[in-house]
This record gives structure tokens, C-alpha cells and sequence, in this order.
């Protein structure tokens, strides 16, 4: 299968990689320069600490992106959708898969004509080491799901990754988003306020607290039914993931942006408009909010 | 005039050599040990980085304290003095002056016999440097007032003081504690947590917001009458040291206990009891003591 790649983060290079194994990909990085140096060095992967046989992967400038390819998958960060939307509403053709995490980008895809659009959720943890080097860190699965039109490519795409990349279809993609999303929006704002790892969240009974009383609130702006089985999954990543920092902790830490604004910038809109308090979502969104001042500041 | 100082912390020091200038001061410390190296070096001040001359004082431990001296000065934590009771109920019978944080100890002086017993707010910025050295970094006021009995030698106590040392003599001693408590409640925690500088909570925009929805549930938790005043002394306080640290933030780094116990504990008490929600100090309160867990776990 002919395999377009948007975005050369960490989660593009991972899924040049794995897609690249199987299937002809080509990957559009936001600079030429990375381009550059993908098409000089292919895409290199280190997996649990092991380098990989480099991958040899056609690059280009998104620029270069009509959407001829038969699958397309969007691997920028939420906040740079916005600014890839006049690209992707002219030439989304066939099927394209977008792996933002949040839920506001969703609205976005309704301005979007291609037949099929897929929406996927991460589990795996990935760290970009340079242009064309991805390190691999914890593995997990993708989880896909149809935003509209057919499911028939990601029917075909479990049988065209390798055994350790794992590609599952879910049948409900709003169940499916929030569920992640009610995960990074409890363990990422407070590990990375609170400077701890994950497993802290739960063992910590100080920390635990604050933990329920958080989740609590975004199970009442999102209105969920069975509020029990996000918090057992939240509490399940936490637990598998004890020992892990998460990429907001590690986005303060360097002094990179963050995905707040996807993340509880979208509960605490979601709050106004409902008109429910959430004084914890306010809280934590202007504590991430203000470090990321700090950093301009600075 | 006779004085004696119970406690050898910062505040303790730091009072018996601004004290013992004009007065005969003994101080009383929880370890012999302590007693001990002041009697022989004396009390050591280092103000604005400069070394004082040493001044002689007269020290003993806790245990030999009869309450003899006209005037004793209690400069112990709040969380040390339930643990002093004893000794305060049985020797203490001419003036006594408290100068604890927070609120909460005020209902343990009604269990003390002492015809006069008077509450204080300290403004200066102390650092113990060793077991009698006292750093004094930031010069403020002393204020005090009466709790019960008569002002006589808070009267007294400013003629006895050099002139940059001042005591000021307040005639409400629930507003002035209220105002402090204020004050620690929602610069200590905050900048504890954020790991900033006193004066970001005001400059930074996203910090400010937090900043004011704190201080608005301390003032509904406390009933707070004319609020604009107390919300104008904590940003004239924020301003006058955006430079420092707050104690809370220095306690954290340095993994010592904190005083959240006696400021945001006290809040968070009195919350339950009047049945008012205060999500933030509860929050702030688990982020304390959570941190405060940590070091315990380490």
C-alpha cells in the first residue's frame, strides 16, 4: 500500500518506520531541511535501547503532499492542525487517518472531503533523538476507529504492520478519543505541575486525592456514562506506566510547548459552555499554561 | 527588662539578638546541645550578607524554663507548640507573647493561665545558618496585639527594641493574624508548587488567574468583611518581595516540614466545618502534603 505520513515528530518518524516495513511510504515534513536529511539517511529506530537497520523512506516538504497516496496519516500535534487545514482541504482525497490527541480537533474534520476519515488514539511512548532518529521507549498498540465513511483500509492496515506494531479497530471513535483523553487529562497536567512519574499519581494518597477529585470533574463536563470504567483504565495506564514520565512532564522539562490547549483547554471551553464548574481543569490549565509563559519569558 | 525566647529556629535567633541589645535575653532551645553552642559562641547575626557582632546570650534547654522572666517570647512552628502545652500550662504566669502562622493555635491559648497573652505577626525574612548564626534577609516589622489581659509591656517592648527592628502594637489581633494567614495561604503554597519566585504570581497572567481564585475561596471560606483590603495587602506583600522565595517554597527544596498544617490545613478544616466547597485549598493542601510524602518515602 502507498502510505502518505504528515508531520516528521516523533510519532511520524515512529510510523514511517513500522508502515515503511510493509508498505511504500512517504513522509512530509513542515521543513525541507528534514527532509533532506531523511532521504540522506533514512529513518532510523531505537527500540528499547537497540538501533535498528536504518529504513530507507522517501521525504519531502508538505508542500510536496496532492493526497495521491491510497492512505494518509496526519501525525502533527493538535495545535498545528489548524495551520495544515487549507492543505488538507484541498487535496484529502482517499483515506486519511488523523492521530491528534483531544477531542477539539474533531471539529475540524468536517471541513475536510475526503470519503474516509479515521481517527486514532497513541498508546505507544516515543522520543524524537534527531531529524531521522526515533527512540521507541514503550510499546503499546494504536487504536483506530471511522469518523466517517468506510472502514475497509483500517480492516487492511492490522495485516500490513509488523507483529510488534499492533493496529486494533474500535467501534466507537468518540468513546475511544475520551477515553485518552480523560487519561492525559489527569496524568499529564498533574505529573508535570507535581514533577513526578505516573505510578506517584496513585501511590502518593496526598497525590491520589487530588488525582479522583480532578478525574471526577472531567467526568462531569464530559457528561460520561459508567464514569467507573474510564477511571479503572485511568488508573490501568497509570499502574502499566508507573515508572514513565509523560510528555507533558518531559515537554515543561525542555522548555517545549505543550498539548494543554487539546487537552484540558478543551474541557475547561467545554465547562463554559455547559456551564458546570470545574475549578481543578481551571486550575491545572492556567498552572501549565503559566509554565509555558515562564519559558517565553524567560 | 527580663526576656526569655522559647525556640531556637530562625525567629528565635533572630529575636534574641534584636532583643538582647537592650534587654537581659534567655533563650530556651529544644536541645542541649544547642544551649550549649550558643552559651559558648554567642548569638551570630548576618544581616544584608554582613556579619554582626556576636552577642552574648544566655541560653538553656527547654526543661529549665520556670517562666520567671517578666516577658517570654514563643517563636516555635505552629505544629511544635501542642507539644510545648505542658510546660506553657504549668510556668507560664506573667506576659506571653505567640508568634505562630496561622489561626489554629489560637484555640490553645485559652488553655493557658498567664494573666497577660498577647499574638504576633512577624514580617522579617530569617534563615538559620547554624545552630546560633541567624540570617536576616529581608527587614520588615513586627506586628503585635493583645489576645487577652492588658498591652502593658507591648507598650513597653518598642523603647527596647533598636530602630531597625520595629514593633508595631495592632489593636485587633484576629485581623492581623486573618491577614497573615491570607497572605501565607496563598504566596506559600502557590509558589511552593509552581517552584517561582514570589513576584511571578502577579506577573505571570495564567499564575494571577490561580493567584485570585485562591485568595476568593480563603476569603469565602473565612467571611472575610471588605476583602479588596485583604486582596491590596497580599499584592503589596507579592510586590514589596517578588524577588524571594517564599519560606514554603525554601521548605520543599530543602525537604523540611512545612507549616501547611497551620495555613491551608486550618482553611480546609473550617471549610468541612461551615460547609463551604473549596476545591483549590483542598488541592493545594494535597500538593503540600503530598510533597511533603515524598520526602518521607524517599
Amino acid at each position: 500500500m502507498k502510505i502518505a505520513i504528515i508531520g516528521g515528530g516523533s510519532l511520524g518518524l515512529l510510523f514511517s518506520y513500522y508502515l515503511g516495513i510493509k508498505n511504500e511510504v512517504s513522509i512530509y515534513t513542515r521543513t525541507k531541511e528534514q527532509a533532506e536529511q531523511i532521504n540522506k539517511n533514512g529513518v532510523h529506530l531505537i527500540k528499547g535501547g537497540i538501533a535498528q537497520p536504518p529504513l530507507k523512506v522517501s521525504a519531502a516538504a508538505i508542500q510536496e503532499w496532492q493526497g495521491k497516496e491510497e492512505f494518509t496519516v496526519v501525525a502533527v500535534k493538535q495545535y498545528q492542525l489548524p495551520g495544515l487545514m487549507d492543505e488538507l482541504k484541498m487535496n484529502a482525497r482517499n483515506s486519511i487517518l488523523f492521530l491528534q490527541n483531544g477531542y477539539g480537533h474533531i471539529k475540524l474534520l468536517s471541513e475536510i472531503t475526503a470519503p474516509d476519515i479515521y481517527v486514532g488514539s497513541v498508546e505507544h511512548g516515543a522520543v524524537r533523538a534527531n531529524e531521522y532518529t526515533v527512540q521507541h521507549n514503550g510499546i503499546g498498540v494504536t487504536r483506530t476507529a471511522v469518523y466517517r465513511g468506510e472502514a475497509h483500509l483500517l480492516r487492511e492496515l492490522p495485516m500490513n504492520v509488523p507483529d510488534d506494531f499492533p493496529v486494533h479497530l474500535e467501534s466507537d471513535y468518540k468513546e475511544m478519543l475520551i477515553k485518552k483523553l480523560v487519561v492525559n487529562a489527569v496524568i499529564n497536567p498533574l505529573t508535570a505541575i507535581l514533577k513526578v512519574r505516573n505510578g506517584e499519581l496513585i501511590d502518593n494518597p496526598f497525590y491520589f486525592e487530588i488525582f479522583k477529585q480532578l478525574f471526577e470533574e472531567c467526568a462531569l463536563v464530559l457528561g460520561l456514562e459508567h464514569k467507573e470504567d474510564y477511571l479503572q483504565n485511568l488508573m490501568t495506564v497509570c499502574a502499566k506506566t508507573a515508572n514513565n514520565h509523560s510528555s507533558m512532564y518531559k515537554d515543561i522539562e525542555n522548555g517545549r510547548q505543550t498539548e494543554i490547549d487539546a487537552i484540558l483547554g478543551y474541557l475547561l471551553e467545554l465547562s463554559i459552555s455547559k456551564n458546570i464548574k470545574a475549578p481543578l481543569i481551571h486550575n491545572y490549565y492556567h498552572c501549565i499554561k503559566g509554565k509555558e509563559q515562564e519559558r517565553e519569558g524567560a
